[in-house]
C-alpha cells in the first residue's frame, strides 16, 4: 500500500445523536482513522453518552476519550439547567435549548486533544439546514474557528495545517438519514432526544425528536427511533 | 450622572498573575463594572488561585467566578501534567509550558458566561513582547477569536457586540508593571511562578520567574516577589 493511501488520523466529535453517527460513518468511509471524542457536560440527556459508546465501537473508532466540562457552571440552557423546561413547540428565533458557546467550548477541546494527538482533522457533524437556529452551526463560524485554530496552536505555528470537516453542513435531516443508510448506520444506537430517558427513549415532542422523525419520514426509512 | 458615563460591564480573566491583576486595574480605571473570572484548570501552581481571590478583593471586582475545567484530561504541558518538569531555562520555540489550546478553552468558556451575563467586553492580559513564545497570546490570534466570538452567540447574531480586550498586549513586562504601579496595583498579592508553593512563594528560576524578575528591575520598581 502506497503511503498516499494509509489512513489519516482524525477526531471526530460524537455526541451520540444521529448526526454525529452518521459524520462518523462519513469520515470511516474516507478512509480516515477516527478518534472519537465526547463530552460529559452535564447534559440533561445522559443516554446519549451511552450512545455514544455503542456507536463509536459499532462503527470501528480507533480510540474513544470523553472528557467532562461541566457547563452547568455556565447554565442558561435547557439542556444544563434543569430549572429551565425543555420547549414542545418550535420557537421564534434561538431557542432555549441553545447552550451558551457550546460547540466553541467543544472545539476548543478538541484542538487541544488534537495537538497532543498530532491530528490535523476535526470532524464535526453540525448542519445549517434542518437546525434548530444554534448560531455556532453555520458554515461561517466553522470557517471562522478553523481560522482560529491555525492561528491558536503551535502546529498551526509551526506550519501544520488544521481542518475542521463538517460533512453534512449543507445537508438536510433527510439527506444525513440517506447518507447514513447508504454507509450502514445503525440508527437504533444513536439517541437525539433532549430529554431522552435513562434507557435512551425518546420523547418524541422536543425539536430534536421532530426534527429526527420528519427526516426519516421524508428519506423513507424506517424510523427505529424508540420512544418513552 | 448621565448614562454615558455609566459603568458598562465587562468579564475580566483573572488568573492571579501580574498580567490579569494590572488588566483588572486597567479596566477599573477605564470605569468598566467588573466581574473577574478564574479557572481552576488542574495547573500545577493553585497558590495562584488564592491570589486571584486576593487581586479580586483587592481592586475591587464587583463578583468573581471561579470555574472548574479539569485540563489535566487533555495533558501534554510541564503546567497540566506533573511528569513533565518545568524547565529552568528558556526554550527554543514554543517551551512546554505551552497547555495545548489554553487560552481558546478560557475565551470559549468566558464567552458562553459573557452571554449568561450579558456583558459584551471581555478583558484579557496576554502580552505579544515579553511572553514566553505562545501562539494563543498574539494579536491576530484575539482578533481571529473576536471574529468567531460575533458568529457564535446569540447575542452576536441578534445585533450584539462582543470586544476581546487586550489592554497589555503592545507592552513589555516592565511597561506593564509601570503601568500596574500607577493604578496602584499590591504586587505582592500576585503570583507569577509556574511552580509557586502553597504559600505562593516563587521558584525564581522558571520563565515566568525570569520574566517577571525583569520586568521589575527594568522598570526600576521595588520587587515584592517572595521566593521559597
Amino acid at each position: 500500500m502506497s503511503a498516499e493511501n494509509d489512513p489519516v488520523a482524525a477526531l471526530v466529535l460524537l455526541s451520540g445523536g444521529l448526526d454525529s453517527a452518521v459524520t462518523l460513518a462519513v469520515a470511516r468511509s474516507r478512509n480516515f482513522h477516527c478518534h472519537a471524542l465526547s463530552f460529559d457536560y452535564g447534559q440533561r440527556h445522559r443516554a446519549e453518552l451511552e450512545a455514544a459508546r455503542r456507536v463509536a465501537s459499532a462503527l470501528g473508532a480507533a480510540s474513544h476519550k470523553f472528557i467532562s466540562i461541566d457547563l452547568t457552571q455556565i447554565g442558561g440552557s435547557a439542556l444544563t439547567d434543569l430549572r429551565i423546561p425543555v420547549p414542545n413547540q418550535p420557537a421564534d428565533g434561538i431557542p432555549v435549548t441553545y447552550v451558551p458557546a457550546r460547540n466553541t467550548i467543544f472545539l476548543a477541546f478538541a484542538l487541544g486533544y488534537a495537538e497532543i494527538m498530532d491530528v490535523h482533522n476535526i470532524f464535526i457533524g453540525v448542519n445549517a439546514i434542518d437546525y434548530s437556529g444554534y448560531p455556532d452551526c453555520r458554515p461561517e463560524y466553522i470557517a471562522a474557528f478553523e481560522r482560529l485554530a491555525r492561528l491558536a496552536t503551535k502546529a498551526g505555528v509551526e506550519g501544520g495545517e488544521l481542518h475542521v470537516q463538517t460533512p453534512l453542513i449543507s445537508l438536510s435531516k433527510a439527506g444525513i438519514v440517506r447518507v447514513g443508510a447508504d454507509l450502514g448506520v445503525d440508527f437504533s444506537l444513536t439517541v437525539s432526544c433532549y430529554q431522552a430517558d435513562l434507557e435512551g427513549r425518546a420523547c418524541g415532542r422536543c425539536e430534536a425528536c421532530r426534527l429526527r422523525r420528519e427526516g426519516f419520514q421524508t428519506a423513507g426509512i424506517a424510523d427505529p427511533t424508540r420512544y418513552a
